[in-house]
This record gives structure tokens, C-alpha cells and sequence, in this order.
């Protein structure tokens, strides 16, 4: 079922995608099956594989360079929950039928443009064409010192819950792309689309937390889910104080003319920001850390003995407006 | 934009995936972001990711169990080339709008069998719905000694060709799944089209290479291709005599029929047999290393110095029928 040739696959890789491998001894110039990751006995290899869709993830008529950044950057964020620092990735590209070469350059150069950013590497993947959407596939991989790994499941109750950057931004942006927030000022709408656009995952605090946080997870699923999904793995309740929730200006505008964003807000997804379990006592620690890397870090919660994710509003209790934002 | 909800995400992980990370610590069970590689000073990792799509790479209609095999195993067959001992692997499951859960469970079985068969454990991954067709992307990591990893660009002047198993069958197994050759017995058209619906990668034979072979790779477009790409990547030319490649009974009676099969066999893709380039004087290593694992080794040709790829037959060059097959 071969579908119509353009330029063919080796000739694409050599052309646009063995240029972002270069540097990286293990992945031979993309001229072999494998990349070869070196062995290294100080440190572990994160590993982490996110895939977005056009029209799912990401919006059908984004810029190609802004596809690269986004399919790439939200694989960093989860790299950087890990406490990982960036090292290289495989890249699976599905492109429609009807693909052009001009689209794969861009996507190259948006893939250059952050490989210099966060200094991570190319080390090989796939190239197929597929009759469904444009979809991308990025597997990262990350170091850390050897079993200093974070995760989600070695929170401890008593752990506050802290947040990086603003809340809230991402799951707006997607409703001003929409057009959804028309009785916001166009600069609001600007940034908040921006955040939804383009993650700034949080690639330098996430490598700092380790020593510091007993667990970590990022945004993606929207504050309340992903908070959740800390208390889960780790069997514990998790309680939320909405008046804490730390919100950029343009959030603080939107939510100001309409109280009804407050559930996109705490339930949207697309954030990257992370969010942080760290005992008491290391709480200087965290912000220490946080300073030394120009982040700020906002405490909203706490982790308790029990089950499930619980929203006050100054100690009250309030539902929790739903469970997550649902790509799925 | 999200998509129905059935189970959810982490219900589906929970259910049908981490069953699948059992035994592999670095996985964590999947509640985390990331997985974990753990540090090994005497191996590196070799790592490969392929893409399957529904109607492009595998039939439509194929049950979800063979879906899995032939995912995992084509990766596999990459590993083996690389001369890797499988670890585990990353899976990104795109699902159709509309899919069942009936179906990730029978998914999810299959890669349970060939975990058991490959000695691989799934790690982590990601699952999205998409409106397109049914998308697996798989990176598989495996282990190989420090620095000895193989790849596609060591020939040298004066190595011999040579592949394992039989070449064609999975491009004749294609054409007879779709009805095209119906001049064949029924059981000859049976055994061709499970050669190509289920590859039996080289799993054994691809870490044996090492110490042995210059340069291997897996033929997945195509003999005539895949022993070219090596010849391209170690800037030499490649010579195969078509008299001398290894055919199965069923594709011996089918080209006894119809010549005009020939450039199916030799540019058809899907066989995952190795193409291995190796001095003279580790011959009969390699005929000890097959032997080893039970896999058939043939000699087909050699690589000398110059470009491209040449076939001939009973020595006389004849035109080489077309670059291999074209997924792309």
C-alpha cells in the first residue's frame, strides 16, 4: 500500500533530520537501525513518550514549527517531573497524505530552534505517512543521578503541595484560540493563547527538586486532576485552596469578568507548569531552588492520610468542578 | 476538543498496561510520568522506534493480538540488528473514535505473549484517541556490550552478503492476503501471508553478530534496498547474485509460476531477516553463531568498492527491478 513519493524517507532523514542528530555520537548520523545510548554509571536514563494530534492536542492549523515545539516540549515538562535533565529523543512523524517538504523543513527548524533551548538532541525514529491527522510522537530521554529519580507515587501526608509559575493560563488560551473569551482585552487573549501554544516546560526547577521533593508530576491534566493523581499514587487525600492558587494577571482579568472559568482554570490541562509534594521542612530548600532558577513556586495545598482531591475556598469546602481536562 | 469518555486513561493504564510493566522496577507500576533506566556501566542501550498504521502498515481488518505482534516485533527485528538483547519498550497507542475496550484488552494480550516470547517488559508510554486510523508507536530499548553496538555503516571492501532465513515471503504474503495469488495452493498462499502478518525477528541470531559481522541491518523495504542502505552508509557497493537468495518452498512454487514475482521478492519489504556483512575469515563464526540459535545463514553476494547496488544473475548484471518498497 505504498503511498505517493515525494522525496524519498532516507532522503528526508538525510536531508532535515540527521542534521538535528548531529553531536550525538550514539545516533551515527541516522544512518542505522538503533541509536546507541552510552552506558553511564552515575546516572539513570528517564524515559518518557507523549503523542499529539492535529486537532486533538494541538490546533489543525498550527504553524509547523509550532507543532515541533509543543510535541517536543510537552515530553520536556514530563522529563523535567522526573527531575531529568534533557539528553536526547526519538522522533516519530505521521504526516497526512498530501505532506509537503516546505512543512517538514519548518517542522525542522522548530525542532532545531528548541534542541538549542533545552539542549537536547535528536537520536533517530520513524517516518511514515498515514491517511488519519498529522501526529507526532516524541520518546525523551533524560539524566538523573542513579536512583534519584522523582515520580508521583512517594508523597507523605503532611507533604505541602506547591505549584510552579501560574495555573490556568493554558486551558484559557485554549478558549481565547477558540474564541471563546471575547470580552477580554486582545492582549490578554494574546498571552493566555500563547501559553496554550507554546509550553515553557519547567526544564531547569525540575532537575533542583531532587533531594528537595518527595514527588512531582506536571500540569497536563489540569491542577486538581494532576495533584490528584499525586495523592493517588502515593495513597493519600490531597486538599486544595482555590484563594491560593497562584494565577497570572491576564487568568486574574478573565476570572474577574467571569466567575464560570474558575472550573477550566483548576480543570484544564496544558499548563507544564509542576506540581510539587515537599515536607515542611524543606520548604526553604524548595524556594531556594525555585529563586536560583528565576521560577516562582507558590504553595496551594497539602497532603493528608485519606483518599481523593478536595477544593476549599478560605477553609471551606467547595465540589470540585470535574476531573480533569479529557483528551482522551 | 476531548474525545467521549469510556474507561478513562489512568483506568485503562491501570487495567490493561501495568499489568505489562510487572518486573521492570524502573517502571514504577506507570503511575509516574516517567520510567526509569537503570544505570549500567558494562551495556549500552540501543533504542529504535517504528510506527504502524492501520491500512498502511498492517490490514485493516487484522485482529488486535496480531496488531501487537507485529508492532513490537518489527522493533524487535531493529534490535536484533543493532545486536541487542531486548529490555523493554515505550508504547503510544493511538486509538480510533470509537474504539472498544474489548479490543485493548485482546491488544493488550498479544503483547503480553510476546513479552513472555522476546523477554521484554512494556515501561511506560501514552494513549490518545485520534480521528484518524489506529496508530501504534513502540521504542524499544535493549541492551548491548559497551561500545559494541552494530549498525549499518562498518563494511568494509571485500565482505561478504550474507542473510538469514528466507527473502520474499513477506511481499508475497502481502500479495496473497490481498488476493493476488490465487494460482497458489491454498496452504503455499497460508504460510506466506502469516510470513507476513506475524515477523519472527532474529531476536537470538542479531546478538550473536557481535564480534562477527561489520555491519547488519533488517530487511523492512526490501533485500535490494536494505543490503544498498548498508552499502550507502559505508560508502561501498553491493553485489547480489540472485541465484543464490534463499527462497522458501511457497515462494519457490510461486516464482516457478510467475517469473514477473522477482522484484516482489527482492524489493518487497517485510521479511525482518537480517542482511549481514561479514569478512570471509569470520565465515564460519557466523555459520557457528547460526547454527547456535537454529537460523538458516546464505551467502548472496559481497560489497566492494563504489556506489550502489548491483544484481546478477548466474554472474551476468541484470537491472535491478526497482529501490525497495515504499511504505513511505
Amino acid at each position: 500500500m505504498p503511498a505517493r513519493r515525494r522525496i524519498g524517507e532516507f532522503e528526508l532523514i538525510a536531508r532535515y533530520f540527521a542534521p538535528l542528530a548531529r553531536g550525538f555520537d550514539g545516533a551515527g548520523g541516522l544512518v542505522s537501525d538503533n541509536a546507541f545510548l552510552a552506558a553511564d554509571a552515575r546516572h539513570d536514563v528517564a524515559v518518557k513518550t507523549d503523542t499529539v494530534v492535529a486537532g486533538v492536542h494541538f490546533l489543525v492549523d498550527e504553524r509547523a514549527e509550532r507543532v515541533a515545539a509543543k510535541a517536543l516540549r510537552v515530553c520536556l515538562s514530563d522529563l523535567a517531573a522526573g527531575g531529568a535533565t534533557p539528553l536526547a529523543y526519538q522522533l516519530s512523524l505521521a504526516l497526512p497524505v498530501g505532506w509537503r517538504e516546505r512543512w517538514v523543513a519548518d517542522f525542522a527548524r522548530g525542532l532545531a530552534a528548541d534542541q538549542r533551548r533545552y539542549g537536547i538532541l535528536l537520536c533517530g525514529g520513524d517516518t511514515v505517512v498515514t491517511p488519519g491527522p498529522l501526529t507526532v510522537t516524541i520518546t525523551a530521554f533524560g539524566k538523573v543521578p542513579r536512583g534519584k529519580g522523582l515520580g508521583r507515587a512517594d508523597a507523605r501526608a503532611g507533604d505541602e503541595l506547591w505549584v510552579s509559575g501560574t495555573i490556568g493560563d493554558g486551558a484559557l488560551g485554549l478558549l481565547a484560540a477558540r474564541g471563546k473569551l471575547g470580552f477580554l482585552g486582545a492582549r490578554d487573549r494574546k498571552v493566555l493563547e500563547e501559553r496554550y501554544r507554546l509550553p515553557q516546560p519547567r526544564s531547569r526547577l525540575g532537575p533542583s527538586l531532587i533531594g528537595i521533593a518527595h514527588a512531582v508530576a506536571d500540569v497536563s491534566d489540569g491542577l486538581l486532576a494532576d495533584a490528584g493523581h499525586i495523592a493517588a499514587a502515593s495513597r493519600l487525600a490531597v486538599q486544595i485552596e482555590r484563594t491560593q492558587v497562584p494565577l497570572s494577571a491576564s487568568a486574574r482579568r478573565a476570572l474577574a469578568q467571569d466567575e464560570s472559568l474558575w472550573p477550566s482554570v483548576l480543570g484544564g490541562g496544558d499548563d507544564y507548569e509542576l506540581v510539587i509534594a515537599v515536607p515542611p521542612g524543606r520548604v526553604p530548600a524548595l524556594r531556594d531552588a525555585a529563586r536560583a532558577v528565576g521560577v516562582g513556586v507558590t504553595r496551594v495545598g497539602r497532603f493528608a492520610r485519606g483518599r481523593g482531591a478536595r477544593l476549599t475556598v478560605e477553609g471551606r469546602a467547595v465540589p470540585v468542578p470535574r476531573a480533569g481536562y479529557v483528551h482522551f
